[in-house]
C-alpha cells in the first residue's frame, strides 16, 4: 500500500502529542472519533496511521509527528489533496505542516514543471547564470508605456518580464490589446538583436473565461503567463500545467497567512517551493528577506531548496527572489541562490523610466560578471535553408516558423516536450509528446507531433476513429501488433 | 468615484502608523513606492486612499486603518478582489483585514446567494426554526451504507444530510452512482412520507471536469451541494452560483490560517460570513465554539452576523454551527443562533448506525420545542388533475413532474426563481427567472420558463436568431416595440 508521508509540528503538552496526533490522523480523512469507524476495513485502508513522534530536542512543548495517509484517500485533483493534508486541522491551533513525502503512485498526477529549469535554458539559450526579470508596472499605466517597459528592458539584456499580479483588464478584448503590445515589443528586440526575452501576462481571468484566455496567448505565440495560485484555485493551476504549453510562474499573492505564525500553517518550503512545483508551476516567486515582506534568510533557502530538490520525481523549479531587491544586494543573491534562479527586480530597475535599457544592461552585466563560466546558446546544427524560407513564403507560415527553429537533438525552439498521459489510466511510460503543428493556431486539419519514448518506456494500444500516420525518426523499439 | 473600503487592524508603534497604512494603500494597488507612480492620474484612479488612522482605545501598539480601494480596480472576478483586499499584504505581518465595505456598483458582481434563507425555507416548506442537518461518513463506507443512512436522516425528520467534504470518488461513474443512490433515499421519503429532506453531495472533482459533474447533478434532480471555497477556488464558486442553479453550502476546510492569530489574517466574519455569501454560498458551515476546533463564541457571532446582515445588499446566508456538537448543546445553540440556522450534527446523531432514524426524531423533536411558533409548510392551493397525472401518463414526464409541484404566487416546487443577468453588461433590473422545462434532463427541444419582472423593474431589448413565444401571465408593464 502507498502512503502520503506528511509531518506535523504540535505544540502541546507531552502528555497529549500521542492523541493529537491521532485526532489528526482521523480528523483529516474520516472526521469521526475512532469508536464510529465501524469495519475495520476502514481503519486499514482510509485512516491515517501515526507513524512517530517525537520531542523536539530543544524544549519539552513541541512534538513531531509523522503521518501516513493511503495514497488514494487523496483523492483526484490538487484541492483535495490539501484538503487531506491540511484542510480541517487549519482550523485547529498549534499544528504546522513541515512535510511531505509523496509516493512514486502519485508523480503521475502531479508530474510538475512541463519545462522547469532545463526547459526554460532551451528555450532562452542561456545557461550557467541565473536569469533577470522584472515586472510591467504600475497598473494604470498605458499598454504603449508597458510595452515600451518590455522592449526597453529585453533591449538591455533582460531574459523574462512578467507583469505585475495587479495588472488585469475589465474586458478580454483590452486584456489581448495590452498582451499583443507587450509581446511585440520583445518580439521585435528579439528581430533586431537576436536576444530573446520572454513575456509572461498576468493570466487571471474570471475562471469560467480561462481557456478564452490561454487559446488567446498560445495563438498570439506568448509562451509564459504569471499565475497567482491562491487566487486561481489549485486544481486550476495544475490543469493549466496539463492542458497548455505555457511556462508557469507562480506568484504567492493571499498565501501569506499560512506562513505567519511558525507554531501554524505550512511551512513555506513545502507550499511555495514543493507544491507550487508540483502542481506544474515552472518558477516560483517568493518574497526575499531583507525586502518589503518578512520570510527568513532560512526560510527563503527552503523555498529554493524545495523547488530545486532532486529527491522530488520531476523537473525542477526556478526559484524566484523578489519583493525590493536592488543592485547592491546582486552578489549576495548570487551567492545565496545560486546560477539556477531568477532574480526578480522590480522598482529598482524600471523606476528611472527614461533609462530602462541603460538601467537593466546594468543589472545584466553584473550578473554575468558574477558567473563568469556562464555560457552562451550552444551552437546551432548546420544551418539549410526550407522551402518556407524562401522569400515569397507566406507570412502566415513565416510566423509560425518563427517559433520552429529546429535545433538539436529532435528538439524545437518554442515546441517543448510534455510528459505524455502521465496522469490516464492507460499504460504509457517513459512517453513525451512535442506538438509541433496543429494546436498553436495554425489552420492545418491535420496535426503534426513528435513522440519520444525513452529506453524502458513504453506506449499503449489504442485505436483511434481518425487517421494516423506515423513514420520512424530514429532509434529502435518493438511494435505490438 | 465608488470605492471598496477595507479596514485592518495594524500592530505598530505610533510613530510608523501612518506609513504602514500608506504602504498597504500602495502595495494593494501599484506596487510601486509613490515616488514611481508618474502620472497623477495613478494617484487618482488607481491608488488606495487612506481615509483614517484610529489608534486604539486599550493599548498604544494597536491602531485601526480605514483604506479605499477605487471599485474599478478590484478586477473583473472574486480572485482579483482578494488579491486587493489581501493579497501581497498577507506576507507581511501584523496586518488583519477587519472590515469590508462593498459599493452598490458591485453588487451585480458579488450578488450573493440565489437561495438564502428564505429560498431554502420555501423549497422545504418549514419556517420559523432552525433545520436539522447532518453528514454522510465515515469515508469508506458503502454506497448502500451512506444511502441508508441518508435515508433514515430523513424518515426521522432530518431537513438536509450532506456529504462529508472528505468524501471523494477516483472516477465520474463512482461518484454518480453514490449521489444517485443517496438521492433517491431521500427523494424515496418524499414520496412515502412527504417529508423533504435535500441532499448536498460533496462537489469536488478535478477542476476541468467541474460542469460535467454539475451536469449530472442537475439533470438528477439535486438540488444543492456542499463545496469548499478554498479547494475549488474562489471565483470557481462565483460562477458555480451565477451559471448552476444549486444550493450552495460553503465548507471552511483549509481557511484556518487566515484566522489563526488575532493580528494577522482576516477576521472569520468577514470571510466565513461576508464573503462566502458574497461569492453565492447559501449556507456557511463553521466549526461552533466548544467543539473540535478554536473559534471563539464572539467570532462564532461575528460570522453568523455576517451571513445575516441585512447591510448587505443581497439575500441572506445560513450560518451553520458544526464541529462536535451534541444533544445537550440545542438549547444553548438555539439561543446563540436563532431560527434562521442549521444545526449540523455529524458524529452525536449518526455514530449510533442501527437508530439513525429514532435519533434524528430525537435532535428533531427538541429542536421544534424550542420553537414552538415555527410554522408547518404553507397550505397548497386547491388541487387539480393535469394529463401528466392521469394513471397512464408516460414515466419520464411523472418524473419531471414530480419536481414540479404547483405552489401559490407562480413559483414551483423544485423550480426556484433566479436573479436574471444580474451580472451582464447588458440592461436588466428586477427580472428573475424560473427554469421549468428543458434544462432539467427533459428531451424537449425547447425550454419553459417563467419570467417575473417586479415592480419598476425592465428587461433589455434583444433580438435572437431562435424563436420565441413569450405569454404574459398576470400583472400589467409597458412594452417596448
Amino acid at each position: 500500500m502507498d502512503f502520503v508521508t506528511a509531518t506535523y509540528r504540535l505544540r502541546c503538552a507531552a502528555a497529549e502529542a500521542a492523541a493529537l496526533a491521532q485526532q489528526i490522523a482521523l480528523e483529516q480523512t474520516v472526521e469521526v472519533p475512532e469508536s464510529m469507524l465501524g469495519s475495520p476495513r476502514i481503519r486499514e485502508e482510509i485512516v491515517g496511521r501515526v507513524r512517530s513522534i517525537t520531542p523536539s530536542a530543544s524544549d519539552d512543548e513541541h512534538f513531531e509527528t509523522v503521518i501516513d495517509y493511503p495514497a488514494d484517500v487523496a483523492g483526484p485533483h490538487a484541492g483535495q489533496m490539501w484538503n487531506l493534508l491540511y484542510g480541517n486541522i487549519s482550523l485547529k491551533r498549534s499544528v504546522r505542516l513541515i512535510d511531505v513525502r509523496l509516493p512514486d503512485s502519485l508523480n503521475a498526477q502531479f508530474p510538475g514543471p512541463k519545462y522547469g529549469i532545463s526547459g526554460l535554458r532551451d528555450m532562452l539559450g542561456v545557461y550557467g547564470r541565473p536569469l533577470l526579470a522584472t515586472a510591467l508596472k504600475p497598473r494604470g499605466s498605458s499598454p504603449e508605456q508597458f510595452a515600451a517597459l518590455a522592449g526597453n528592458f529585453a533591449r538591455g539584456g533582460g531574459d523574462f518580464v512578467k507583469d505585475d499580479h495587479n495588472l488585469v483588464e475589465s474586458t478580454f478584448t483590452a486584456f489581448c490589446e495590452r498582451v499583443d503590445r507587450c509581446q511585440s515589443a520583445v518580439e521585435r528586440v528579439a528581430a533586431e538583436t537576436g536576444h530573446l526575452c520572454l513575456y509572461a501576462p498576468n493570466l487571471s481571468p474570471p475562471i469560467h473565461e480561462l481557456s478564452r484566455y490561454t487559446d488567446f496567448l498560445v495563438q498570439r505565440g506568448v509562451r509564459s503567463v504569471l499565475i497567482a495560485p491562491f487566487l486561481l484555485g489549485l486544481d486550476s493551476v495544475r490543469h493549466l500545467a496539463e492542458s497548455t504549453p505555457l511556462f508557469l510562474m507562480a506568484h504567492p499573492t493571499f498565501t501569506g497567512a499560512y506562513f505567519h505564525d511558525p507554531e501554524h500553517g505550512i511551512e513555506p518550503g513545502v507550499l511555495l517551493g514543493q507544491w507550487f512545483r508540483r502542481l506544474g508551476c515552472d518558477a516560483t516567486i517568493f518574497p526575499n528577506h531583507g525586502g518589503r515582506f518578512s520570510f527568513s534568510p532560512s526560510e527563503c533557502q527552503s523555498i529554493v531548496t524545495a523547488a530545486r530538490s532532486e529527491s522530488e520525481h520531476c523537473r525542477s523549479c526556478w526559484p524566484v527572489p523578489a519583493g525590493g531587491m536592488s543592485y547592491e544586494r546582486l552578489p549576495e543573491m548570487a551567492r545565496d541562490f545560486g546560477a539556477d534562479s531568477i532574480f526578480l527586480i522590480g522598482g529598482a530597475l524600471i523606476s528611472d523610466v527614461a533609462n530602462v535599457e541603460a538601467g537593466t544592461r546594468r543589472f545584466a552585466d553584473q550578473i554575468t560578471s558574477l558567473f563568469p563560466d556562464h555560457q552562451q546558446q550552444p551552437p546551432q546544427p548546420a544551418s539549410f535553408i526550407s522551402a518556407c524560407e524562401l522569400p515569397d513564403a507566406n507570412a502566415q507560415a513565416k510566423q509560425i516558423l518563427a517559433h520552429l527553429a529546429f535545433r538539436d537533438g529532435f528538439t524545437w525552439d518554442g515546441r517543448l516536450p510534455v510528459a505524455y498521459k502521465a496522469s490516464t489510466e492507460l499504460p504509457f511510460a517513459g512517453v513525451s509528446r512535442t506538438e509541433l503543428i496543429g494546436t498553436h493556431g495554425e489552420q492545418t486539419a491535420f496535426d503534426v507531433r513528435y513522440f519520444e519514448i525513452e529506453s524502458g518506456g513504453y506506449s499503449s494500444r489504442e485505436k483511434h476513429e481518425h487517421t494516423h500516420v506515423i513514420m520512424g525518426m530514429r532509434g529502435a523499439g518493438q511494435l505490438v501488433t
